[in-house]
């Protein structure tokens, strides 16, 4: 057989498999597992019926442009009607400015490849969303993070970070934020911080990726239109990359989303597009604009927004009672993600074959940071997801985890006892 | 306004548009062209009330996997489907070795993103297929082109050229080929040569990437099942890995596709898919899979090898009658693709606008050209597709080309006679 290690690029001698995605070959082995680890929408919020009509007459149309290859850029429909997306968030946007992507996990890689060569340094929350930190490290980024405070990434240490490094003589191509309810730990972006971000980046000559695919799942007790607002509303000279998608709205199979970039970078994020996949399925842009176009999408909004609340304040409460105040966490104001901090001396990851024994699984922390200054960090947090599961198994979930919490805690007592001089 | 191109990867400094996709925006600009330039498959072949039906069943199962997302190899039910299709196409193929990719498009550029670093060569068939072009361009692959034979690439000169380029210190990581009715040429590998390429790239330790979208289209007057076996149906030692699609036998705009390797490398390839994409799209391949599963691909085949080789036969009957012995080409046994050679001194690419002109466009051959050695060949070759076209608008579509080549060669007489000195 031949050695094919020989043969790899660099590149894919560093690929690994995404944390997340692994957890899912467990959830697939059969046994009853409640899984809190995917960032899953819940299928009983599609829109089953509006889909299935939407299909019945895309059919009927004989449309060859529903089956058929299109243009790199998108749909040009969908395209209008993402502009108009982009102007009722407080963007205006024009159409070569778009493009749509095969969900915005290409986003992050077309971004990847257009801006980072290996070496160049990104800057991302800390923690960040995994998806982008496979994307960047497909690229052989450099990734350093920047400590996040209650009201997000901490500029004091963003600005501190960027001029050591490049004291050093690092090129630091962008910072990575998710303003809204942020991938993993929910946290919302301050609206005062998000202008003194775009500031600081025009001053120090950044680029911002700015990544937003839950900003209308806002919680209404704790979280408005007005808080969500992007970074790239306020962007006058090209400085923000803007990445949002239908994943969480619609549906994530559909594999539609968009990027909204300076037209230069956009020309260049579509050649890129063109040599990765050459568009996005046309099938599933009609049904997306159909959806977005008869008003389905609309409708949906304040649905998913009392839903994901129902279900964020079920965990809450589950937390309270089976944990209580050995964990905490910062409350989620929208989103899909509790970001929970265990007892100090837990680690999360060593002990998810406990959790799996108990029936439940989550994304032990540590597969959010980057940085390779600070390992160790983050080894007592969890993502927990509350968006896929009913009430019920998020109560039954929360009860296994704590069972697999205490049974970690009797476990560690054992050992400190043990490993004491002089006890029984 | 931020100047961007400070922030550009080499590699984003590279890309270019598409000569093909390019050619898009001239038809989409209104005017009644016919279009011989992209690889369209005909809109009217497509089983619209099958897919009909299967996407009503989809959706009224309201099953989640329809909808959400999914494991990134690919869908299971489908995964055994392509297995079984590769078994009846001589391979067998273990489902580890299988990846579902978004078109073949994307295939083949998690097989540059895997196998190449920048400055490594690729040796590709001349001309070869623009879209494999744009793929390895993108992660700054150097590509040397190998001529080819009536039955394909040339074997001494591959050799050749392997021999000199690794003296010269190069690192050669595989050579590309579309053996069955190859885009652009048409041109079937025989036999015999599959099997010696295979034995050449075992005894020089090279990989073999096999790109074979369009294998099933061939025309029964010319060419057999027996005569499009992959190069891979005998492979051993794992020195090859093989493209294939449902975008030319189903429909494109489900970019539904897939890789077989190695295990090793397909493990790499799905981390490389993993941050590209996270999966192909959910209810694309659903339909694709029932598709298959219904019996409808099956019956397609043979409508489709008919529907085709008509659109041949009418293609090559108008050249004959419009352009005669001005004009010669290989004869398609199979696919979507004619390629014809100009008189001597025309140009394919400059004759564009004067073809725009009369209401026709095509692909000039130059775009398939990758050795800068070489560059100037091909010049008077352009790639002509019947796929999409009705006959009338194939033979219409000729009579305009016919009116564009006399155009050309009667303003290129002018131009000789006024550089004559004498004449008059």
């Amino acid at each position: 057989m031949t050695n094919h290690d020989r043969f790899l690029s660099r590149a894919a001698e560093r690929m690994q498999q995404s944390a997340i995605r692994k957890m899912g070959a467990v959830v697939a082995s059969g046994r009853d597992i409640i899984s809190f680890a995917p960032g899953y929408p819940a299928p009983d919020t599609f829109p089953w019926d509006a889909f299935s009509e939407i299909a019945a007459e895309l059919f009927a149309s004989r449309d060859p442009g529903v089956l058929q290859y299109g243009p790199t850029r998108g749909y040009r429909p969908l395209l209008d009607v993402i502009a108009s997306i982009q102007h009722s968030r407080g963007m205006d946007t024009a159409i070569e400015e778009l493009l749509v992507t095969t969900g915005s996990q290409q986003g992050l890689d077309l971004v990847a490849r257009v801006l980072i060569d290996p070496g160049d340094v990104i800057l991302v929350e800390l923690p960040t969303y995994v998806g982008a930190i496979t994307a960047f490290r497909n690229v052989q980024a450099a990734m350093i993070g920047v400590p996040q405070e209650e009201d997000g990434i901490d500029l004091a240490a963003l600005d501190a970070t960027l001029q050591r490094l490049r004291g050093e003589g690092r090129r630091v191509k962008f910072v990575y934020v998710v303003p809204n309810f942020q991938n993993p730990t929910g946290l919302l972006i301050g609206l005062q911080k998000r202008e003194r971000l775009l500031e600081w980046a025009q001053r120090r000559d950044m680029l911002l990726v700015e990544d937003d695919p839950y900003r209308e799942l806002y919680f209404e007790d704790s979280a408005d239109e007005a808080a969500v607002r992007p970074i790239k509303a306020a962007d006058r000279s090209g400085r923000v990359v803007y990445l949002s998608s239908f994943s969480k709205t619609l549906a994530p199979g559909y594999r539609v989303a968009w990027i909204a970039a300076p037209p230069p970078l956009a020309a260049k994020l579509e050649m890129a597009k063109q040599a990765e996949d050459l568009l996005t399925g046309s099938l599933d842009q009609r049904i997306v604009y159909e959806a977005c176009r008869r008003g389905i999408l609309e409708r949906q909004l304040p649905l998913l927004r009392r839903h994901y609340a129902d279900k964020r304040d079920v965990m809450e409460r589950a937390l309270t009672r089976d944990l209580g105040d050995a964990v905490s966490w910062p409350k989620p104001k929208g989103g899909f993600f509790l970001w929970l901090t265990l007892p100090a001396g837990i680690d999360a990851d060593r002990m998810l074959p406990r959790a799996i024994e108990e029936g439940v699984v989550y994304v032990a922390g540590e597969a959010f940071y980057v940085d390779t200054l600070r390992q160790g960090q983050g080894k007592n947090t969890m993502r927990l997801s509350f968006s896929a599961p009913t009430h019920d198994r998020i109560e039954a979930g929360v009860s296994r985890l704590a069972r697999a919490v205490r049974g970690e805690l009797a476990a560690l007592a054992t050992k400190v006892a043990a490993a004491t001089p002089g006890a029984p």
